[in-house]
This record gives C-alpha cells, structure tokens and sequence, in this order.
C-alpha cells in the first residue's frame, strides 16, 4: 500500500451526468491509500493558475449527493495544453509533490495527459498520468463505450419516445437535432424505445455518412406519404460529400472553441434551416425542429442506472490498476464482440498513446445507410446502456 | 345508475405526459356506468368527419401501458368549431344517439365544448359536454393548478437544475427557451429545484411582465460580474411594453394556427437572438441558447408522480360527477389560498361558461418584477406539484 501519497484529480472537456461517479469513485479508493488528495479547479487550467482544493475531508453524505450531481463539480476547460502551457503544470505539480494525477476526460483531455505524461518523463519527473474516460459522444478507441454515454443516449430515446407519441397526437414533421460532431452514436440512440414499425425516429442522420439535402427531402416525402408523419433525428455533425460541416455551410458567423471545433451547440440554427427546407420543398404546414441543447449531458434525475454504476466503477478501478501498475495509462471498458450475450462490462488497461486524440466512429455494421437507420446490431450494443427504468407504453389506436 | 349511455370521449389542444391517465380514468368508471364508450380521433374533427373507435374493450394491463404513455392516445387538433363545425358535430352526435361527451382539454378546447353544448341546447338535444382540464401552460382560470403542468414543471425544473451544474462546469451565459405563449408559470418552475442563493436561473422572464432588452443585457451584466455565470430562463411568449409579442418583432416569416396564435416553439429563432445580444453588447464568449422544445410536455419517464395521479383521479371523478350532475360542467382543482399548508387538493365544478376561452395568468404575488425572480409564495404554491423523486445535489467547491 502506497503511503504518504499527494494526487492530484482533474475534470476536462464536456462534463456529463456521471463524471462525479467516476470523481467520488477515485476519492473513496485513494482514501484507503492514505493519499492527501488534491483537486484542480477547471481541469489543467487549475494547474497553472493555482486553484487548488484538498478532498479528504468531504463527508460520505457528501459523497453520495456528489455522486448524483451532473456536470463537473471540480470545474472543467477547454484548454488544451501545449508545450509551454505543459511546463507550466510541470512546475506546479512538482513543487506541490504531485505523483499520480487523475484526469477524467474525453480524448481532447487524453491528449493533454499523453502530452504532460510525455513532458514529465523527459524532465525525469516521476509523475503517473491516468486517464479515466468520459464522454457523451462515446468516440474513444479501444472502449466499447464511454462513461457518459449511457446516461445521454437514455435522454435522447426517452425524448424521441415522447416525441413519438407526441406527433402521433399531432402529425406533421419533427427534427431533432442531437449532439455529436463525429460519432454518431448518441443520434443513433433515439431509436433505442421505439416499439412497432410505425414509431419515430423514422429517419436518422449521423456524421459518418454524408448529407445530401435531396435525398433528406425525398426520403421524408416518403414517410410522410406512408403514415402522415415524419419524425427524423439528425446529427448536429453531419457533413456534406465533400466532408465539409453543413452546419458551417449555413451559419453566418461561426464560433470556434481552442481545439478548432466548431460550437455546434446552443444554437437553433441547423433545425430551423432544415425544417424551412422542408416547408418549402414539400408544402407540409407543420414542420417543427427542436435542438436537444445542453440537457442530452446533465438533465437532473434521470441518469442510466447502468451508466451511473460504471462510471462510479471505473473511477474506483483506475485507483486499484494504479497501485498495481505505475505506469501511466487510460482505464477503459473492453469491447464487446458479439452483443446478443448477457451484457457483462470488464475493465481493461490502455496506452495513453493509443486513445489519446484518437477518434471512434460508428462501425459500419450499426447503421444502414439506405435506409438511414440504425441496425439490429445497433440495438443490442446500446440497449444495455441506458438501464430499465423505463414505463411500457402503448398506441391504442 | 345510467344505463344504455352511449358516451363519446376526445382530446383536444396540445398533448401532455398525462392526458392519457385522464383518459383512462373515464374508461374504467364508464365501464361502470355500462356504457358504450366512443372515441372520435384527433378531436373534434374525428366528429365531423365519423372517425370513431370503440374503448369497451381495452384489456387492463393496456390501460395501465396507456396510463403511462405521453401524448394523446386519441389523437388531438387544434380545430376551433364555428356555428357551422358545430352543426356537422351536432349532426354525428344525434345520430351515434350520443348524450355524454368528455372533452380533455385546456381552454381552447373547452370554448369548443361550450359552443356545442349551447347548440345542443338551442336544438333542444340531451347532451352532456364535460371538460376534463389538461394543460401544460396552467392558464385555465378557476383552477389551483391544471393536470400536464405539474409533469412539465418537472422537466423543466430538472433541465435547469442540470443547467445550473454544468454551466458551474463551463462558465458562460445560458438562455433557455420555455413554453408559455401567455403565463409565465413553467417559466416560473425553473427555479424550483435551486438550492443556494448562487444557483440558477438567475433570471426568470415571464410573458406577464413587459421584456425590454436594455434591462435584460444589464440583468444578465450585473449577475455575470458577481458569479462569472448567468442562466436565464426566459419565456417564449415574452412581450414588449406595447404588448406585441417579442418572437414577432424578430420572426421574418410567422405562422399561424387556426385559433390565430403564433408559432412560438418548434424554432429556435429568439433563443438565438438572444443570445447574439448578449453576445454583441457585452463581449462574452462563451454565451448558449437552448429552446426547450416539446419534449416539455411528452419526455417519457419522469412525469411527476402527483401529476399522474391527479390526472388519473380528474377522469374517475369526471364521471362521477357527471352521474350526479346532469348539466355539462368542467371539472377542476379548487384553488388554494395558502400556499405553506400541506398539500390536499380538492376536486370541483365550474361552469363551462366560467371557464372557456379564458386565460388566467401568474398572480402578482408569484412574481417579483424588480429581481426577475419567482417569488417564496410561487416556489410553495409549484413545490407539490413536481412530486418528490429528485436525488439530492451538491456543490462541493
């Protein structure tokens, strides 16, 4: 057992509904280390601006209220560290004798732990860097899904379930604009409650598969026809055939963020442009878009069960890897080969190397591009993820 | 005990997560009555144009999926009858030898109700037309509260309780969008579920009280200097000093719906407009919009519990009271004078005359205009009404 330890713990990138699992996770098993724990404000911003706070003193009622919090409650950034910014935290974590530092993030956030990992080993600095994953987008390699995905892709099929119900009530045609700049699984997951044949989504766009306005226009005046409704889940991401976002092809003015990504969120821009094309194009008088906004990452209450229950375990296992492995390294859920099996997540060790800016998309074998939706194989990977707590519902008529 | 009834049930105006349970309140204590119980689709206009199914036969553990199922199992619409619509009504109702219609619906649905049962009246015809309140806005006058709201209030409620932790995550300025074309009280219930004095929405902005962007940009200033933060929740509906709608001023192209209300939601037109005042007049970066969309009134799984109940238990005593009242009526929830009492709610009768086409908005005493704040009155008149299955939150920094 290691002894008079000093970690330091960091939140980074896009927080989600159970990044505190994974937080509260880390602080009880460096307790049992006797490790004085250290959290960053703002992810590594925290570092070089010396915004400190010790952890060992929150109390287990504390914990468990934590643990049920969305967002990051340490705070979070979207800096990306660059060499100077990396000798900066170098210092820092020195001079407060920082051995092992935790930082829960996406693979924005791997990449500034490969880079600072990397800057401490040239400078014989015996710092052990550990990874922990989160991210809606579930777009990391080498994990067969994301802590925070589980919970987003819930909020999203239990939103397009009520919509479907909704616009059964009311027909016309509903988009919903759902977040995902490359990875198109959380768009795919409004599919996950869909019942019969006839429910919504009945069109769904991701990033992988390029966006051509017309056949968008020719594919809805299909379903319109069949059942005097269409209701269509779209990527925030998706992209024309020359790769280029069709989100920057329509905004006037476009935002970019330090990492040169495009704001996609908070902004109604995509679906009000795309239910105009629709009005026009097809005469349907009540075409509705909605944009899914920030709730699909930190709506209170209703976070997957499943999801809740792996984020919490793998902040606990990266600890327990930590102390048997001192290397630095990203802690991840091993992917799955086949998903019709009893769904049984195991822990796994990866490289930094191999996770850190690297990007997953959909395989191939989720999503059938003619028919713009997901597969069976789609179905059975993702429905384990977001839990059971769901009612049963039923169309009378 | 009545007997040979035959009994028509519809649902009108927009759905919400409950309509269904009153709906299944009517079946089952029909069923008692022994009636033929009819459902016209999509409304009224399943009337006109004979779209009729029978409900007798909905086995048990249907009802209890259908319970549970957002959106209107029958089908809505937002028809509004003319002397001439309520003639081909008339004429469908006498000839199904129909004598009780329920209508579950808010107050566009209910002046319908009026209207057919005056023309009944004048045409010497035995029917009985009840009012069965739904309504996601609470702007039905006469009642404590509206069976939708307390299930909608809850979603939004939960929203920005999320909010409030992720924009502590990544600080900015956030402005979410709620519905409410003329009362503020779901734009109200976003602060319910705030625990310290720095949680947001900072500032809540309801249709009742005049919208200049002047005291907006200073609002948002003065809580941005103080919290490096700001959410606001600002409703769809409001207006300027001159009472024109402010989404008017703003929108190129308005549509419009049989009743001549403006479309409000389904675009995210004011949200961004908003947010690019911001944006332009105070230099901040990172500034969001998100509009809350329909998901308000039919996300699947988290209708609050009091909610549902209620719903459920206005169907059973619509019938009831229809047995014991012969007269048509519209059916409430008596309003409560003191808000800190315990919560007991009590069903009554109003006159359908007392209730059509009327809109009750926020009470001054829910509001204080000065703090863009709710008032300690609201948040215990709206408490109840969101039940109770929260999991506690925390700040820990």
């Amino acid at each position: 057992m290691p002894n008079n330890n000093n970690i330091l713990i960091a939140q980074g990138g896009g927080p989600t509904n159970v990044i505190n699992q994974s937080l509260a996770g880390i602080i009880i098993n460096e307790k049992k280390n006797k490790s004085k724990i250290f959290g960053s404000l703002n992810g590594v911003n925290g570092i070089i601006n010396n915004n400190f706070v010790t952890l060992n003193n929150i109390l287990p009622d504390e914990i468990t209220m934590l643990r049920n919090t969305p967002g990051a409650a340490l705070g979070s950034t979207r800096d990306k560290p660059d060499q100077k910014y990396c000798e900066e935290i170098y210092n820092v974590l020195k001079k407060k004798k920082i051995n092992k530092f935790y930082y829960i993030g996406g693979n924005d956030s791997s990449d500034s732990l490969r880079i600072i990992s990397q800057y401490s080993k040239e400078k014989n600095y015996s710092l052990q860097c550990i990874h922990v994953p989160k991210t809606i987008d579930n777009d990391l390699v080498l994990n067969d899904h994301t802590p925070g995905f589980g919970s987003a892709a819930k909020y999203v099929a239990q939103l397009f379930s009520g919509i479907n119900f909704d616009v059964r009530s009311l027909p016309g045609v509903y988009i919903g604009v759902v977040m995902g700049r490359h990875a198109g699984f959380l768009t795919a997951s409004s599919s996950i409650l869909r019942n019969k044949s006839s429910d919504g989504p009945h069109i769904i766009l991701i990033p992988e598969f390029s966006f051509n306005i017309k056949d968008f226009i020719t594919s809805i005046k299909s379903v319109f026809n069949k059942y005097g409704r269409c209701i269509i889940a779209v990527s925030e991401g998706i992209k024309n055939k020359n790769n280029i976002l069709y989100s920057k092809k329509i905004q006037s003015s476009s935002e970019y963020d330090d990492h040169g990504n495009i704001q996609l969120s908070g902004s109604g821009m995509l679906g009000d442009f795309l239910a105009n094309e629709v009005k026009n194009k097809l005469k349907i008088s009540r075409v509705r878009a909605d944009t899914l906004g920030y709730s699909q990452r930190c709506f209170l209450g209703s976070a997957s069960e499943i999801d809740q229950k792996e984020a919490f375990q793998i902040g606990l296992k990266a600890v327990s890897f930590s102390n048997a492995n001192k290397n630095s390294f990203s802690i991840g859920i091993e992917e799955r080969k086949f998903f019709s099996k009893k769904y049984n997540p195991k822990f796994i060790v990866n490289k930094l190397i191999d996770i850190a800016g690297k990007t997953k998309i959909m395989p191939g074998k989720f999503y059938n591009s003619k028919k713009f939706d997901v597969t069976n194989d789609f179905l059975n990977y993702c429905r384990p993820l977001i839990g059971k707590k769901f009612p049963r519902t039923t169309s009378i008529v």
